[in-house]
């Protein structure tokens, strides 16, 4: 199978990974091209093309099988695999996304957390250590963890992301409202919690789309 | 200006506002739609397609023109204007939300905090107080708050959008790891943190794609 997925294609994948577990809980066993498109927002030959790299093909008049997508998914998108992370900021963001729930399903372990506060550290959250940041470089390198997530101040971003890097891990997942960079080679992710509430503030000032 | 835009292109407005921001910021008074469709991950027609909903014409050999675009895009947006908005869940995620500086330029406002549970109530996170959830329809119909940002745990998270709804707000951002319902009209986005997630795992996995 080949994996050099196009960017918007992987982007995209989650949201089949979200829909086809929706059908599944309504029973469903089969799903249609045209189905997926309504429900992530893309048309059906671009449904049929992106799960063509999945080599999930769909039998006409019947559709993909939603057992056997979903496993794919799974597999093309790393969930079957356990990862290992740390947070840096142990502020409330850092925090919260260190208790998320929601990450569990995703197998995403946090070793620990960092904070340059010494009234946080040697404290634990939950089940998870709070160190000093002076930590950070020894700790990823010892434990071999591949992902930072960031949780920072914007203006302390780009630091900790410069540490991490060194220190070895393969991907960032940025919190911060901040432009970092990255070396080549390096995974970078901003999640800007601000789209979400773009969208949002659209819809109260115009109403809702029809479709 | 008709505003029923589809809701696939909506959901790409944020991504097209923050691109053009970035290439305002290196400079550029026009940008072209195979530029911006590299950008946010669609091809040059689709862009075309899109901004054509905010009557936003590019020119044959010069395309848009940068400051007019990102004008138009925050108008349609919603960015030109303030919004209020409360938050159900004085736990991590909520106080997190409440102080997230990236939400400030897009307008939004966040007046109260509701938890249920009484060491919190009565307090203050910055400067905004935290109430008994018991007071969240009196304050969302006199105040006439129009979204609430839920943050509770999966399993009271159906129950305070139900009483939210109750009390008038017309949308609800769902930062909660639950499937919820709203009556039709009202406005639903459910953000999950784990999509982020799917995709960096996938990358640390098998590798960054090359495009």
């Amino acid at each position: 199978m080949n994996m050099r997925i196009p960017k918007p294609t992987l982007e995209r994948l989650p949201l089949y990974h979200r829909a086809v577990e929706s059908f599944m809980a309504k029973g469903r066993e089969a799903i249609s091209s045209q189905e997926l498109g309504r429900e992530i927002g893309v048309d059906d030959y671009q449904v049929r093309k992106d799960l063509s790299w999945l080599g999930a093909g769909g039998r006409p008049g019947y559709g993909y099988d939603t057992s056997y997508l979903l496993a794919r998914l799974e597999e093309v998108l790393g969930l079957t695999r356990e990862h290992t992370a740390v947070v840096i900021g142990a502020g409330h963001l850092g925090s919260a996304l260190s208790q998320y729930s929601g990450f569990r399903r995703y197998g995403l372990q946090i070793l620990a957390l960092f904070d340059r506060d010494v009234t946080k550290v040697g404290k634990y959250l939950g089940d998870i250590p709070i160190f000093d940041i002076r930590e950070l470089g020894r700790i990823i390198k010892e434990q071999q963890i591949p992902l930072a997530i960031i949780t920072v101040p914007a203006r302390e971003a780009q630091r900790v992301v410069d540490l991490a890097v060194e220190a070895g891990v393969k991907a960032i997942w940025n919190f911060a409202p901040a432009s970092i960079q990255v070396p080549p080679g390096i995974i970078l992710r901003n999640e800007d919690l601000a789209v979400g509430l773009a969208t949002l503030s659209h819809y109260i000032v115009y109403g809702q789309p029809s479709d």
